[in-house]
């Protein structure tokens, strides 16, 4: 970690507020003394050094981390990628996974038929919503427990490991038999959420918040990893931008980040990114294309009845039609990437 | 809520159609067929109505809610403001708040001390972070349930009352000694916590979330009132933009908004909100000037050294001075509303 | 063009207001009175008609348009893809097009080897930037005329089309020898630009806008068409968004979007979505994927020596290894399409 | 300007890059070698170097501008307040200035009623749009010189200054009779209009762009001033964000911001900032009170008729008793900051 001095910084000034830094985070200090201004590098374990509190010194002009803030969830600290095995599909390993569903679970036949489908169609991951955040208390919210149980059900007839959301900490009890617990954009930044999910060892799928930046996204998986869980997937879902014609926009650029950043898996979700069926096949090729371990997509037997989210659900044979082309560009793009670099 | 129906459904579709909306909703259906298009009413109570459910009909071109999605916080069924009284100081009713404090409680000197001084600066309630939401598991969490405590003793020993933030449902049994319970602004969309505040008595001081909407903070208050809490107070802290000036960007038309629509009482924190401290004072004059009923300030004895976000604070010093200009505008303004209109 | 009338409205006011409608806009209104609310029906020649004009209306309560604002650029009115000839190379006809090229010309050596190299890797166009928009009046701002002679150098010796940017409408004259004149972000709403731009009959790359909708970058297009030159090339150059990671944000989904409502061309600058050499790959093959017609790279022989955006910029060595994954992809893609559509 | 060198980086590397800063950019190096990296600080005139360039040096971790790269525009080598007298009425000097008028002049009669409506409220400067940027093609353009020419009666019958916008460099030659130019946000960054507008010696109202930062809006107006023309006032109108309840949203922190880095005046646009006429009370108060030096705001005898804008437009006499309570509060503000600061 780098601090720039204001010019006009006395030696004195230097001196004392060094001392404060090696006192407060067992740092040390190394001054370089400039005709512009004194730099001072931090040595030291710097990721718990809030960069706020330095930049309130006013003898402070700046402050830049040279080593990211997370660690755990760091590539530079963990080269190869990490391979989450769910019921032996794994993820993150080079192939490409796809994990499909209702939005929310309605019905043991609703459940049991999809599932049947997207697995035939190659989906080795059943999605299904049982708590459902949404934006009004009037709405649907989801057949909570009940909504788990058939899930379950399904799980055990199809042999599809299964995932879906958690909104409070107090239902981890009922997440028994899940497979992947998702943290939905809305609680990416629920921290008391975090911290117990990383007392668990189940495989966590955190979807990126509404506006949070790649690195906040690293960070809250850190929280997970960091309390002992590093069974961490990373979604990118959308972000909200000014463009209204999406309800978000998709940042594929995250993938490639992620991926650089991290070794931690990336599937995309082009379902909440667009809120447009016809738009789900270009994005799900598009996130491949850009190195996408697998893609989270809503698959609902009967959108126009969906008791949530319909308009972004695309049939079961829209699903299949996807399915195969999406393992034919995989396979391209493993090809491309193979021969050339 | 009106839908308006593609051109070239047919006389059968939209008959099928409304037969649905009939029977899933429970609502009449005025049907208007026009020349280009033809265009549903829907009378009744549509609150509960996902606009995306009905998008998904293939023959939906548009649907258009008529009224707010929201009934609690609407100022249509309740055109008087409500006035929230903690501890014999209103929020509400025309009297400026200001709310005033650490962003951390670090000590009881530290609390006590700060306290003492925002008092006799004119601050009636004592603001000050326990229970503390960082974006690094690394960075100080906050004093938790010991931060609580020392609130308490200050909360006693200077007879005003606490506001402080809740991250987990779990914890709301330690609050019983506080006065207003704050939702930060990563857990606007927690409605799990939502709807367990919703069944205390407390009031709510909800802060608008990084990127969210002004409907869908209505939405989350209404999520609160509608498990039988009125209790509510609204807070602009700032949102998410492209501008990196500023850590966030103060929407000061959030204020005259939020009046507009609902009865709730509106603060603004202008400390959040730029994360400057030489911005704190135009943007408190701002917010007082654009109709604010209150203002939650960070205020440190000794920014440099506090835990947290030290940078955005001001000192009591500056916090006095501060205080006496936003009273006398706030007189000027009322003044002026009550000569004009 | 529908209008939702406030509840309340009386039938005379209803009839005022459509008295002004049918006069102002040469336009038919079919009335259809429902319970809740009076819905207008606007038929006729809607294009012109200002939306906000009518929100001006006391008794209005929401406008909708039912047919977009943009009639040339529509693919409703010109189902097919417009497919532009540029020197032999077809831009929107199915064939991948690269077109690449270092953002500032800086000498005669500098293009040619450049243009040599891209062309040999199977970029079809030449790109270069003689006029440069700079955000500070202190940074290099191209060679200007001196610039395009260049490149027009550049084009005999390699008999490849160039395309480079316009920044006024007095340089038109300067353009007669280049091939598809460039609009760039920052002036794609330059109204008066786009006016004598349509006064042309030259290609014209149009960019999206820093911070504009998709609709806003067809309209601009249709200020180009609609005055009489429809060979538009629409173009994703990423947009900006809170994200700072990369300089913008990609947004992959304007490309199939941007596919759906028009018959335009659309290519993508990855160079300026990210600002990031690394990034450039994974952006470009997701592009392809989403159904970009080409895209527009910036290359340079020795990028931290390039006068302007060198950062930006890969070798000539690296846009070789790209081009040739962009093409497989490309074949894989539109196999694809083939056998499952 | 800093350079923060990559660890590892050689001391024959840096010894290179050194060379290669001075000779092409006529610096001086002050190199400090740190335990973890390597810090070089330019000094000389560095506001011309492009960061960019810098970046694409492999060695580079990070570049810091110490200094803002504005010059003409920064308050560091100006401090006094730039007041721009425009026909007697001073813009800067401490007294607060309205600017009113329609959007669109659209008649003789239609623009002197204004004119003298907004004269007797209080307005010292008029405000009428000749040439109007507008979205679509199909939208009235604005009278153009025929507007010109009814803004200049306008002007010689109530003897008040006039604004008004240009789109081109070559309507200059139109605009003899205007006092002050507006260069509107869509043309901020058309660097060739800022140009020539550079060499006149006309009051430019340079209003930000849509997306555009603090930052890139002084570098527009260096671009100005850098040219020869230093009358430049500054127009915060409201930056496009993700809410979607108002047209924009208006970044009141600009104002304290734009006046602590720079010297020149400050004006707020209410209307284009909401497209709502009853926040442009609101905004208004709070622009004041932020420290504004003026306002300008849409006024219309008959909004529903205006030819453009007409929903964000008040009447006469909103403007009127907005007038009184602007004047008012100014006062109070300037009493408030006399007695405490």
């Amino acid at each position: 970690m780098i601090v720039i001095l204001k010019s006009g910084t006395t030696a004195e000034q230097t001196e004392q507020f060094s001392d404060i830094l090696r006192k407060r985070y067992c740092v040390d200090i190394h001054t370089s003394v400039g005709a512009q201004s004194t730099v001072l590098g931090l040595v030291g374990d710097t990721k718990a050094i809030d960069v706020d509190s330095l930049n309130a010194f006013p003898i402070v002009e700046a402050v830049r981390r040279v080593q990211e803030p997370y660690k755990k969830a760091n590539r530079k600290f963990h080269p190869d990628d990490t391979v989450i095995d769910v019921g032996g599909h794994k993820l993150g390993g080079g192939e490409l996974q796809l994990i499909a569903g209702p939005c929310s679970v309605e019905s043991e036949e609703q459940i049991i038929s999809i599932a049947e489908s997207v697995k035939k169609s190659g989906a080795n991951i059943l999605r299904g919503g049982a708590f459902k955040p949404r934006t009004s208390p009037y709405a649907f919210q989801g057949l909570r427990q009940g909504g788990l149980e058939l899930l379950t059900e399904a799980k055990a007839k199809l042999e599809m490991p299964i995932v879906t959301e958690i909104m409070s900490a107090d239902h981890i009890e009922f997440f028994n038999d899940v497979d992947i617990i998702q943290v939905g954009a809305r609680n990416m930044q629920n921290f008391e959420l975090l911290k117990e999910l990383g007392k668990t060892d189940k495989p966590i799928l955190l979807k990126r918040g509404l506006a949070n930046t790649i690195e906040e996204t690293l960070m809250s998986a850190e929280y997970i990893m960091s309390n002992g869980n590093e069974n961490v997937i990373l979604c990118e879902r959308g972000i909200r931008t000014y463009e209204t014609f999406t309800r978000n926009t998709l940042d594929v650029s995250a993938v490639p980040i992620f991926k650089k950043l991290s070794h931690l898996p990336v599937v995309v979700d082009p379902s909440h990114a667009s809120g447009i069926p016809w738009l789900i096949e270009p994005l799900s090729l598009a996130a491949v294309a850009a190195g996408a371990d697998g893609l989270i997509i809503e698959v609902h037997n009967d959108p126009p009845h969906a008791l949530c989210d319909g308009a972004q659900s695309i049939t079961p044979e829209q699903f299949n039609s996807l399915a195969n082309k999406l393992f034919l560009i995989s396979d391209a793009i493993k090809e491309v990437n193979n021969s050339k670099n």
